[in-house]
């Protein structure tokens, strides 16, 4: 029975496995490309005078680069975390895990606006709204997910899952806070998003429930 | 016997794997990419009083960025539906695969002019047409997998392929039904096109013949 | 004994499978963004009585993209064959696959400028030659793992092994006439090099090579 | 008690093997997109005459594509390494990873200033040093994963991970001599960034370390 569980493509949990993989190629795909959006002066129209205004002008840039950086890969993290839980997909998550690459991928944009107008609060709420979009769709992935332990691992406690709950409730709510400082100073609002990968790295009891399961399952 | 297969390349289905791999791979990158198309202005250019007039001229590319997202995404799980049903890849389908990947990742073409060509009934009609290639090309990769079990597994019921089969027709009729109404209404049209995932979604015979499968195995 | 070594991240292959999977994802991301070669007017200035005429323009590019693609996804699947009868990998097999990748990646560059001075044999003689170098890049490696059975498993016939090599031949000598006919007739070179898919997938040998090595085996 | 560890998501690695997956696939696609940066000519725009300028001008910034290419895929192959030794993630290596792919993906920008301004020494010496915050992030993975065999399998011996500790030194430093020799040269500067692989490959300790271990193990 286990043998043949092990080879069955429908037991064996390779849906999730594929869902998984192709999300993190997504992820990774949209992290990596945040640098198309860091310009590159023509080579054949290039003032080799100008190289030091240059980088002066995409230090703004830069840093916009490193904020959505750091936050998509928190919510890869996440991510990650979540389907670590699941042990079977259905079709409703596929679409709700969807969304959230939806509301992903689509964040280069608004990074590449709040770089351009670096001026304009308004650019930086626009910027603050879609990751808050990022974390708002995974958080619902989590309670569909978790509704009655719908698609979790029966083994893993329930205050295990309220734990990771919570925590996927600070990306969002870090987010909002962000786009209410926007208006007040923008480096501000910038540093509250670079605070969101500190508030999840912080939080161990995850971990603890990870190293746990196993122990109740044998 | 079974433990010689389960670690020989040839017979665990390692082809296949890695076919289906290379493909997610490809539709993830392909899915990404879109963004790509939404222009951010020049760092070093713009003018910031304009951010407000910039975003209203995006919303027209943005929404064919959504409704390119959801489209392709669908074609993912039809793509990911047929595999699960194959036992073997063949030379032949691998061709027949590639010509479905070559039609997806075109799809940023036609989107980009979709967008820019807004009030231009031709440039929806080239997008719905582009679409229209890839539902095609992946029905053709479904029936000559299907003819006679070929590629199947087989344990998998007729009536479980056949339902299959009028899914994957959902989707190229519905991009033929856009481009005739694209005529009447760009928006009519584009509606049409984000219907696709909710025809395919509502279909659920196809995961009851995934969970009996594993029950005739045994 | 055995199946020890199932689990065990030296002897089960890992390094080949994770050489294979960055193969894989470096030439699904090259074939994919070849689209982004095909230029798509800016929405902040387009004009829209000239779809018709911009499609037209687009015309070449767009087979230079079909071109490139079809070629490349041929590199992929003879990269995918080549791996197939590999058994280990070596420091040196990493380096001459990191020259073939570095060569295939170059490639949207030559087939751009190709797509740009469409009337131009030399455009035509530094794609076909980048293709060639490809080729030849691949047929190195395959010389590098079958060599003596350096890397190949022991139960493969020498004949398969020779046929394989002589269908690893046939790319770059394609290339090499298609660039001699550059100077004739850029379109011709064009079809000489969209022949390459059609000699490859004609020559079964292989194929029986693969389900002839498990009955060796056993 | 060995079958159920392979099959729980807990104990088989599942948790490394997703970490050096994502990590494989933001480095594929940083090593891919470099040729994006190699631009070509608007089709709708190009002056036929000029395509041996063009080339001429474009062989700069193919230079400055081939370092960093093969520059990245030595660190990939660094990287590739340093995961084989791990048997267990923290929180605090996806967070140092982490901080290397950031380097990492940055480096596209740096390639094409240093492309753009080719006459100036600062665009060299900035493109060096994000080279070397990608060689020193890594070494810092690294030290953080042997301290105390803290991630490491017991049965590797300290001699091997000391020589490891070597090798991925010799990244950095000859960033940093390039960076001094951009100020005599820049093509020197280039020569010893070219260098690094050559160093890589040429220790062969590791893999005797690698051999050893299963030996160790039974």
């Amino acid at each position: 029975m286990s043998d043949g569980s092990s080879s069955d493509p429908v037991h064996c949990g390779f849906k999730l496995d594929r869902l998984a993989a192709f999300s993190d190629g997504v992820i990774a795909i949209a992290i990596t490309i945040l640098v198309l959006g860091l310009e590159v002066p023509s080579v054949h129209e290039v003032n080799p005078s100008q190289l030091v205004n240059y980088v002066r002008e995409s230090l703004h840039p830069t840093m916009g680069y490193v904020v959505s950086f750091v936050v998509i890969g928190t919510f890869w993290l996440e991510h990650y975390a979540i389907f670590h839980f699941l042990n079977r997909a259905t079709r409703v998550l596929v679409a709700l895990n969807g969304l959230f690459l939806l509301c992903l991928t689509f964040v280069p944009f608004p990074t590449g606006l709040q770089a351009a107008y670096r001026h304009d609060e308004l650019a930086m709420v626009f910027y603050g709204f879609s990751l808050f979009l990022c974390g708002l769709s995974l958080l619902v992935v989590w309670l569909y997910a978790t509704w009655n332990h719908r698609l979790i691992h029966p083994h893993i406690a329930t205050a295990v899952l309220q734990s990771m709950t919570r925590r996927l409730m600070i990306a969002p709510a870090l987010c909002l806070i962000a786009i209410g400082c926007s208006f007040l100073s923008i480096s501000l609002a910038r540093l509250i998003l670079l605070s969101i990968p500190v508030f999840y790295i912080s939080q161990r009891t995850i971990d603890q429930g990870w190293q746990a399961a196993p122990a109740v399952d044998d």
